[in-house]
């Protein structure tokens, strides 16, 4: 029977995660059923939200279980199918595990077509990513041109999306990022009117209020903590406060104090939701086919950091919590 | 010159209101012009919001200028009038002066009648304090049948109204309130299915998981601070939370810290918003004639603390800082 270089879930991380909570296993490959492929893993997708998976709190999703693969978003390539809807050569995109080969049922994968766009593109601008970036901000933040739109993180894969979206709606777009590289990149490739870099910026409430005079009516946050906390005292008379991600949070081992915000949401009548791009799976298609077009139309461009080497993915995963990525964070698998 | 007393608002409170940031004056009542009134001061409504008016911080509303009389709900008769709308002997309710006798323009009253409904429910339920209730859960919280909606600050005006209408409305439907006496009334008087008495529980948490076996739906919060920290941890995947007062914080004299909400909103897609009645006025009179139909139809009750005497009102306004009232506290001016 054939193996396959697997990555298993070796300890719950406790606070950012490290190297040796993931263990690399040969695993076997099973025999294919009626119904199934046999895929070749090239790309691999690593996102901040799995590190909630990573713990077993009570959370949206179930945690991963320990001494198991991880699974995260993947496109492979058809090695072998049982299944009429896909052929040897075609390529799948789908919640898959860290192995470098593996059979999975053909019903939970989507064909994707590298003659369009890159198949890298279908982790990212065409893939969750997009879908977050777009389905948070029109369902919740519900922008309406000339207003103003502050994002935190937004040199990552989801805010550097939803900036350019605010553009193409008409809004005033401000990005928050943590280099002065990032805060030119927002600038110049993203269309972003300006940017505050955090680690540069002593004073972040005074920077803020500098770059909204207008005030914030939506933030898209991504990262939330002291950033948000800022952001909070400036938003106007109801603001729609999309929460993304708190990345700022995800490797804190105690409950995470702050100024609470419901003081602010009070006075301003404003509206904060979270968001989990599942919840909205009515509306992908929708949403799919307006990314596709506004790429097309070259209104929509994004950055990838691509890793080479699947021996590299929790390296590449830890890295996400460094800020080491410029837009979506992949692995390349050759 | 005829003369009237007045009370004015002498410093901005430090932290919990005291009798001596109120002063007793005496001012002139000036002749009457066209399109004036002139009223006696019948029902004075002291509310929890008023103490935001009492800072000079942004908020939706503009602060009490100092040496100023402070204003609030009032309903009085009228004694002399210049508009064809109103005649000697009418009441009227508005957003009036703390003055026993006052002028004001006839354009900012509405007329009440004291034979559809005792003249203090105008302050009440049939007022802002009803609209808050009824807009605040059917806006924002959008109850459905067989939810479950928690109430923080049950036993006060807005509070006892909500329950009931959750009630009305086929939820089960529990209270959160300060003393043995405000839980029993919860349940014997306005329906609530169960009560917590937040001052001799230990452990809140455990104490709501108990009384809300399923999870909190809706919570409509009139307090904040930690019993609201308590609350979120039981709050439902799409829980609704209409973010309506926040007594326990609007004495304190520095920015309160607690734990942060948002990774809890992110993980269960909640939805968080600031509800302020004023927002919603193109739904008052679809509103009001809701509240007067149950009202009617005996569906709803409502609880009145009426202290007597145009002296006590700012000992009346304090004590809603204590839970000095049960339901909506009123001074009847004889």
């Amino acid at each position: 029977m054939n193996t396959t270089k697997t990555i298993n879930l070796k300890n719950r991380p406790e606070g950012k995660p490290e190297l040796t909570d993931f263990e690399f296993t040969t695993s076997e490959i099973p025999g294919l059923l009626e119904g199934e492929v046999l895929l070749s893993t090239k790309f691999v997708s690593v996102d901040p939200y799995l590190r909630g998976r990573m713990s077993d709190a009570p959370s949206y999703i179930e945690p991963f279980k320990l001494n198991k693969p991880i699974v995260s978003g993947i496109v492979a390539e058809v090695l072998e199918s049982k299944h009429s809807k896909f052929n040897k050569g075609n390529h799948v995109s789908g919640m898959l595990q860290w192995k470098e080969t593996q059979v999975a049922k053909a019903d939970s994968l989507i064909k994707v077509d590298p003659g369009k766009a890159p198949l890298s593109a279908y982790l990212g601008i065409l893939g969750m990513t997009g879908l977050t970036a777009y389905l948070g901000l029109t369902e919740i933040g519900k922008p309406k041109k000339g207003e103003t739109l502050l994002v935190s993180g937004a040199a990552g894969a989801v805010g550097s999306v939803v900036g350019q979206i605010g553009k193409i709606k008409g809004l005033q777009v401000l990005g928050i990022a943590g280099t002065d590289e990032k805060i030119e990149i927002l600038k110049s490739e993203f269309g972003f009117d300006e940017g505050i870099n955090y680690n540069t910026t002593e004073n972040m409430s005074e920077a803020i209020a500098k770059a909204c005079p207008e005030g914030v009516d939506v933030y898209f946050d991504n990262v939330g903590g002291e950033i948000s906390d800022a952001v909070f005292t400036h938003i106007n008379k109801g603001a729609r406060i999309i929460i993304c991600g708190q990345i700022a949070l995800y490797n804190k081992t105690e409950t995470p104090l702050g100024p609470r915000p419901q003081p602010i949401i009070l006075k301003k009548s404003a509206l904060m939701q979270g968001f989990i791009v599942g919840d909205y799976s009515s509306r992908f298609s929708e949403a799919v086919k307006q990314l596709a077009k506004w790429l097309e139309e070259d209104k929509l461009t994004y950055n990838e950091t691509i890793i080479k080497g699947f021996d590299n993915i929790p390296e590449a995963f830890i890295g996400l919590f460094d800020g080491k990525n410029k837009g979506k964070m992949l692995v390349e698998i050759e």
